[in-house]
């Protein structure tokens, strides 16, 4: 295929590119609109006193998730959080949920009552309404789609864009768990004969199927006025550093040694003989927060974790844009972090 | 099959049975939910002054629209032609429009740009943001899910459940060319060889590809505080003016020698002898305004029709619950009105 062919299929474009250039088609008529397209959530102004968020992700049987190794409640919870996370990655409150649902006419009325068991029991937990929706039949497979409302103060909002050179970086959480969690559930599925349970399965299954939002972390982040820019770890460290990067127009230098691995996560590593480091960078879907801060706040946010008993790593700091994005590895030597993301029109994937 | 393990599938149920046991879970914590599910769209409040409006559509490749006999324009155009008619009829301001994509990878970026072209069209006509959206693969069509956000005045958005005994059932615009445009499509599309093209074949495509979102009319009855109930006619006037009566805990007496019917549906009915009335009753997506007034509000309706150029017909007369939903025939007698719109788990469609 010649280059000026593939570049008109989504194939050669690929999903980052093809959304950049959607992005164009976005109008922003208003001076209501505070950030269109681009950030985890669109900020709109809706009052003096506060600012609206909304996100919209799909969740597509088969691309984001395989009902043969995880229920219905599984996959209303996981969807429920994919979505709330967003609004913890901008540092405000999530308020309302919609959700529009495509079902195959073999699934059950049971399967959708656990469905809708999944999205509940987030939406009890953090406050957030359900308020409105829309069912449609689906010729194949259950389809999902959620939007969610939240609040945040005005001009508190955490985006992507605001990374100052000399910023520490920092990460809630682990990295990798939900990656590691899920090739356990793949492999699991493949395999005839069940293999002996290993001691660390349960605990990386569990990050996969149940993520937490980080809001508190989010909240306390913007309130403070603590985060320079903060993203959700939706598509994997090394995509989303890219991202949080792309919009600040900065580089950075991350720290391999400094990756907040779990034992469990090393142990499946060990056990698999890959690095854990690639788990870490690669690994998507751990809904952990990826922010900077001024190196002067670097007390603060470790207050901040001890509060909400979380940890806050340090894992690099943020520099000028031709320095690039790049790994610091353990034997002084770094190398460029590739975006390892899920390309949902990449012809690698 | 037995009815108890007929009720346990989606067939068994119907969608609108399905929507009301998922209503039953939708757990409204927060005295900021002013209407959740259940109207065209959820009514938040959020600020004193005004409120907003949510409502999220899906539009799928091979149930929504076929893109055999419309184009990628066309589907852009009528999916958020359908969203922003959510809050014509709540009466609201149209703001914000979140557009979610699943795309088969065999479909081009010029098919995304034309996509997007179509739903730009009604945007900048109608001064709405488009702010965010997420984008995925898709192994099987096309699936658009939008969400609409808007404004209305609190305590003057209007609602299903409005309806007063006495009150006039009116409806703007004719009913049923929707439909009649979508057989004339489909007929096209199977048919090897072109038949002559009909003197109301454009009408009533246009009526069917380019529907017209009432948004002056329905901010005209909220404001002027004129409309008791309103729904825009989606599912086809049978099945909403149930979803109307319903909400309402009412009856309705509509009379068919009343029913707006333009002079091509007219044409197109005897062409292939079937009768106006059904094609009015039975026909979706017309997008038009239902709505019920105080008969003394009768003559401020005709000035509305005047000022803003639009057909405004007296189609009814609700009455108290028992008296049930009847069509008056023109010999005098009258029949039960039997809903006859597209249910996506009906065993019938």
């Amino acid at each position: 295929m010649t280059p000026a062919s593939r570049s008109s299929t989504l194939h050669g474009l690929g999903e980052f590119s093809l959304i950049r250039e959607l992005h164009t088609h976005c109008h922003v008529l208003s001076s209501e609109v505070l950030q269109g397209i681009g950030d985890d959530a669109a900020i709109l102004r809706t009052s003096p006193k506060k600012s609206l968020l909304a996100s919209t992700d799909l969740a597509i049987e088969g691309i984001h998730f395989d009902l043969a190794f995880e229920s219905f409640q599984d996959v209303g919870y996981r969807t429920a959080v994919a979505n709330i996370s967003d609004i913890a990655a901008m540092g405000g409150i999530p308020k309302f949920l919609l959700v529009a649902i495509a079902i195959p006419p073999s699934y059950s009325v049971n399967h959708m009552r656990a469905l809708y068991q999944g999205f509940k029991k987030p939406c009890r937990e953090y406050d957030i309404s359900l308020v409105g929706g829309d069912t449609s039949s689906s010729k194949s497979g259950l389809f999902l789609c959620l939007t969610i409302l939240g609040h945040v103060n005005p001009n508190r909002a955490l985006t992507r864009h605001g990374a100052k050179i000399g910023d520490r970086v920092y990460v809630t959480g682990t990295l990798g768990d939900s990656k590691a969690g899920l090739q356990i559930l793949q492999r699991q599925k493949k395999q005839k004969i069940p293999t002996v349970p290993q001691p660390y399965d349960t605990f990386l299954k569990k990050r996969h199927l149940r993520p937490t939002p980080r809001l508190a972390i989010g909240q306390h982040l913007s309130q403070g006025r603590l985060g320079h820019a903060a993203i959700d770890v939706s598509d994997g460290l090394s995509g989303d550093i890219h991202h949080l990067c792309q919009a600040s127009h900065v580089g950075v230098e991350l720290w391999a040694s400094q990756l907040p691995i779990s034992r469990q996560c090393q142990a499946y590593a060990a056990a698999h003989r890959v690095n854990p480091i690639d788990i870490a960078l690669e690994g998507g879907e751990d809904y952990e927060l990826l922010f900077t801060i001024n190196p002067r706040n670097q007390g603060k946010v470790t207050d901040l974790g001890h509060t909400l008993k979380t940890t806050m790593t340090c894992i690099g700091k943020i520099q000028p844009k031709p320095f690039g994005l790049r790994l610091k590895l353990e034997d002084g030597n770094n190398r460029k972090i590739i975006r390892q993301s899920f390309d949902h029109f990449s012809t690698k994937t």
